[in-house]
């Protein structure tokens, strides 16, 4: 029996009866988690790690589509502690493997470049300007407080083989930041999708896929539209969801 | 009067009642050019610099939206000359100057830092891989054999004051090398807009705003749709083609 803590609750994932546990007073998973355990490509023999796990929400979405095993890191012990208890809910504890630590101190736990592929829905926002309590979870998730873009894209470079996928879901803005901290480290841009609210809308996330020394050529996909009309998703994005 | 050669005509711009000469055998003028001059920002009071002008279209379409004054860069003499008669023909002959050089020799003709404005459509292919004839003026204007991506970027980086913009129209498979480059030589990028021919396939060109010396944020514009059905424009391409 899996025990809940204030203002824990349990959601279901809609996939193989996965559940999630989720603090209703800090983070919790967003359409960026969905759509970019949609859009990874992680086969079931693939060895897989999750930079800022969070609530685990990235493996469990994962291993419900492709299978693979999971290494999913979290700064944060009790965020890291609830993630565990969802692995335990799902009975996955030989499949996801949660780790409370420092991404950047990773190699504490791993080999270099021992991984296949390398996962992250990093903290969006630049440093943490004017945050009230930046010890706050919600913040952390948010804000580039523990660990920077760069942090986040050195480390997956690091921990990567040659030919070993990156994927990230992260906000337009900061593309021109990602694409060539990628093309520094070697992690190679080779796809890409943005996601747009409405078709006559700015993009709000974009998805990127990078392999580690490939050459340079890049594949945009076409444009994943959110809402056909306000409240009304398009059939992408319904068959995402299943 | 302007004399046409062989396989030559002149075209209307329909827009300030501008006319280009092309030539049906070699590189004419496609929608690339049309949506760059929508896409760049230009003052009347601006000094703009096009890298590889070819026919001179971006100057031409330019000057008619904006004003300003055009420099025009083009290493092929025989388009150099083309170009010149079409600014002749419009007698624009004080707004925009042709120029027939190698544009890594243009600091030949001007001082660093002196543009407000770099524009350029260069040739999208790397290399010369399997061209009959290199020295030909379509395989010139579409295969990078005179100058390189890199080239371009360097050279718009080295003419362009603090705060200068840069505008370009390439394709997406390129946008991570443009990207890494832009950083590279500081010409921050700032806007993009990737134009997609239909709403449901991958796009097939991406305009890029850079601003030299900027801050790093980018701004991903709306998707620009080019057609609603096969043959049928969306209606911000029939605007834009006024």
């Amino acid at each position: 029996m899996i025990e809940l803590k204030e203002h824990e609750r349990i959601d279901d994932l809609q996939r193989n009866g996965y559940k999630i546990i989720q603090n209703s007073e800090k983070f919790c998973f967003g359409m960026d988690a969905v759509l970019l355990s949609a859009f990874a490509r992680v086969k079931k023999t693939d060895k897989v790690l999750d930079l800022g796990t969070g609530t685990g929400i990235i493996p469990l979405l994962l291993h419900a589509r492709n299978e693979g095993r999971y290494y999913a890191v979290e700064i944060q012990p009790e965020m890291a502690e609830m993630a565990q208890r969802s692995v335990s809910l799902n009975k996955l504890e030989e499949e996801i493997t949660i780790i409370q630590e420092d991404l950047k101190e990773i190699t504490n736990h791993f080999k270099r470049e021992s991984m296949d592929v390398v996962v992250t829905n990093p903290p969006y926002m630049k440093g943490n300007h004017g945050l009230v309590n930046p010890k706050d979870a919600k913040a952390i998730s948010r804000h580039e407080i523990c660990a920077t873009l760069d942090d986040v894209i050195e480390t997956a470079a690091l921990m990567l083989h040659e030919n070993g996928r990156f994927y990230m879901v992260h906000r337009p803005f900061r593309l021109a930041e990602i694409i060539s901290k990628m093309k520094e480290v070697r992690l190679e841009p080779k796809r890409m999708q943005l996601v747009y609210p409405f078709i006559d809308k700015e993009p709000n996330m974009v998805l990127i896929e990078g392999i580690k020394g490939a050459g340079s050529e890049l594949k945009i996909d076409k444009p994943l539209i959110v809402y056909k009309t306000p409240g009304e998703y398009t059939e992408e994005i319904l068959e995402i969801y299943g």
